[in-house]
């Protein structure tokens, strides 16, 4: 697996399982799945040599995330590693632009959209950014075409003048009209080279600030009709992409009851994690029966309602201590599964999740999101869940 | 954790979600868990410097299995090792003769035994058995004091000739009336250094040749109130021994209905694998939050019945090929959970084990076999699952 972050770690659980040996390519002995797993290969995923070097070891190659260059899968493709998903699948999940371009010829349903990154000036693309305003309204969003992630490199704009220090920075930008969103929710499925496909339930992900901060299993607020739509979209669009291992299909659900694709992950994915305990079969086990062509496992979920929760990093000083914190939830709620990735807390940063599942969708949600936050923040947490 | 088998290997997936990294001592590079863990060390579990030269990098260490010398164990811990079980506990799971005296003395029903080992000769032995056999009756159990597993290092003897082997081996023997046994169970049960308990729903147990070949839980033929003595059995003597992390206690249920205690297990135990999807807390997420002195998790069922089957080593030339055993598995039984321990396969090794879940036993169980019996055997299985 090139990367070695969460993903890469929680994969590690499932190969155990299935009795694999995964290796990583790490960036340094601190990253999450390095510490979990034996002979991390450390290199840089921008690096062809290192991504050659890494591959020789391996019998199939797939990713933690989407920042491998195409042209280095590609070569490495012809030089005959597998690689799964390949350069063609993975394109629509690094370029936002030709994910546009392409769900556009499909006919499938998303914002209105404009390339801005073959204006040949930057007054050329402010310019066409003023036209697409003036045709969707403001504000709107826009998007750097590669490379961002967790809210990193989308901005909603108020006006034209929002717009300049990404045009300074001559960034590759998208633009996309501001959807009149209601709630948001994903469609995880996996593919396998064979063909064969499986869809997990749709869930709502709740996010805050761009950052997903709660998953649940299934969408509570979605009508069986529409998440029969989105179940049967992700499953079409995964074939249609020629996806191998996990797609995540993140939609918005309009006020008017649309659903719009929002954006494409072809990895485990955040809103995949609650699946580890919430579902017969985890998204990471998937992946891997996936792109090692195993068939795929059923996807039964394991209790009525399963939430999720991210544990966002708080402060350094955040007391009382990591460890103390972990003491105080399991007493707590004995119940809750806990993840910690094994990094350092950074505000913000995504360092672990927990899981709650039940029958009742209010306790259950309180339960996960007051252990997170407890976790998260400490003796700062208004913790305050129903028991 | 001392060893690098499989329980080590499962020990290492519920590591991961606990943000710990753990080490194991292997003996072997191919070894189940060094294939799964970094920085494996290489040594011997006799060799109290291997072992000082191991604790050295743990904050905490424990066991894959019971081989450790005690006063190896004990040399440590005078030496500011946390060693939990600690040794004065473990000596219980590891000398079956002290098991005996300790048992008695809390009064805990077991068969009725004889400590052959402190007889002067060997022809003093055979004249005590041949006394025990008077009063107990033929046939009657044998077995070495020390370090027998799986069957290994226990005889049933038909007649005082049958000893002649072990007699002649000069080994340490206990003998025991042979239990007019019904069937068997297991009370697996975690308690903290703290002295907080946690159970798990009784199991049955079937064995084949001293061999466990599958686990069922609930235990389906147990009556409630069996099944509750069981667990207050286990969990008093979790506590009466000061036992840390998981306590396995083996039970014969003999056709009068009373509960025989057979063997003790001081470590994550094979009639405790179903909890890894069976129970909402695994035994090894449970042995993990023991030893580290966090509160334990709440050991609820996943699914009305559970069946977990060993997968035992067929022969070498067992067609077809295991990764197309695999295959076939996947695709016949998508919602069968598989575990491989990435060993070779040896006729009757231990080499995996698989998961059913469900509602009906009898669907479960002949899923659960056909699914094991299919992986260690091939094209030579009789599988008869019912769909």
């Amino acid at each position: 697996m090139v990367g070695a972050g969460q993903l890469a770690r929680m994969t590690q659980q499932a190969a155990i399982a299935l009795g694999q040996s995964i290796r990583v390519l790490a960036e340094s002995e601190e990253d999450g799945a390095a510490l979990v797993t034996p002979n991390a290969e450390f290199g840089d995923y921008r690096s062809l040599p290192d991504l050659r070097r890494f591959a020789a070891s391996c019998d199939v190659v797939t990713f933690d995330h989407e920042h491998v260059p195409a042209e280095h899968i590609r070569a490495l493709a012809e030089a005959g590693v597998t690689v799964l998903p390949g350069a063609d699948a993975l394109r629509y999940a690094q370029d936002k632009a030709a994910m546009r371009v392409r769900l556009t010829e499909l006919g499938v349903p998303g914002p209105r959209w404009l390339d801005l990154s073959d204006a040949a000036s930057a007054d050329d693309t402010r310019r066409a950014l003023v036209e697409f305003g003036r045709e969707v309204g403001w504000p709107l969003v826009v998007k750097a075409i590669t490379g961002g992630y967790d809210g990193r490199g989308v901005w909603v704009l108020d006006s034209i003048q929002d717009a300049d220090p990404m045009l300074a920075a001559g960034t590759s930008l998208l633009a996309e009209e501001l959807a009149d969103i209601d709630f948001e929710v994903a469609a995880v499925v996996a593919r396998s080279p064979f063909g064969q496909g499986a869809s997990w339930p749709v869930v709502e992900t709740v996010q805050v600030g761009g950052i997903c901060t709660e998953v649940i299993a299934p969408a509570p607020r979605l009508p069986a009709l529409l998440a029969d739509q989105a179940e049967s979209l992700a499953l079409r669009l995964a074939a249609e992409l020629d996806v191998v291992g996990i797609l995540a299909v993140e939609l918005f659900v309009t006020r008017s009851g649309r659903l719009l694709v929002n954006e494409l992950a072809m990895r485990p994915h955040n809103s995949g994690h609650w699946t580890i305990e919430g579902s017969r079969t985890s998204q990471f086990e998937q992946h891997l029966r996936a792109v090692l062509d195993y068939p795929l496992g059923v996807t039964t979920q394991t209790a009525p309602v399963v939430v999720m929760a991210n544990v966002l990093g708080g402060p350094d000083d955040t007391k009382p201590a990591l460890d103390e914190r972990v003491h105080h939830l399991m007493a707590k709620w004995p119940d809750v599964k806990i993840h910690l990735y094994g990094k350092g807390f950074r505000p913000g940063r995504k360092v672990g999740h927990v899981t709650a599942l039940g029958h009742d969708l209010d306790t259950v949600r309180a339960r996960a999101r007051a252990a997170a936050e407890y976790l998260a923040n400490g003796d700062r947490a208004e913790v305050d869940a129903h028991e």
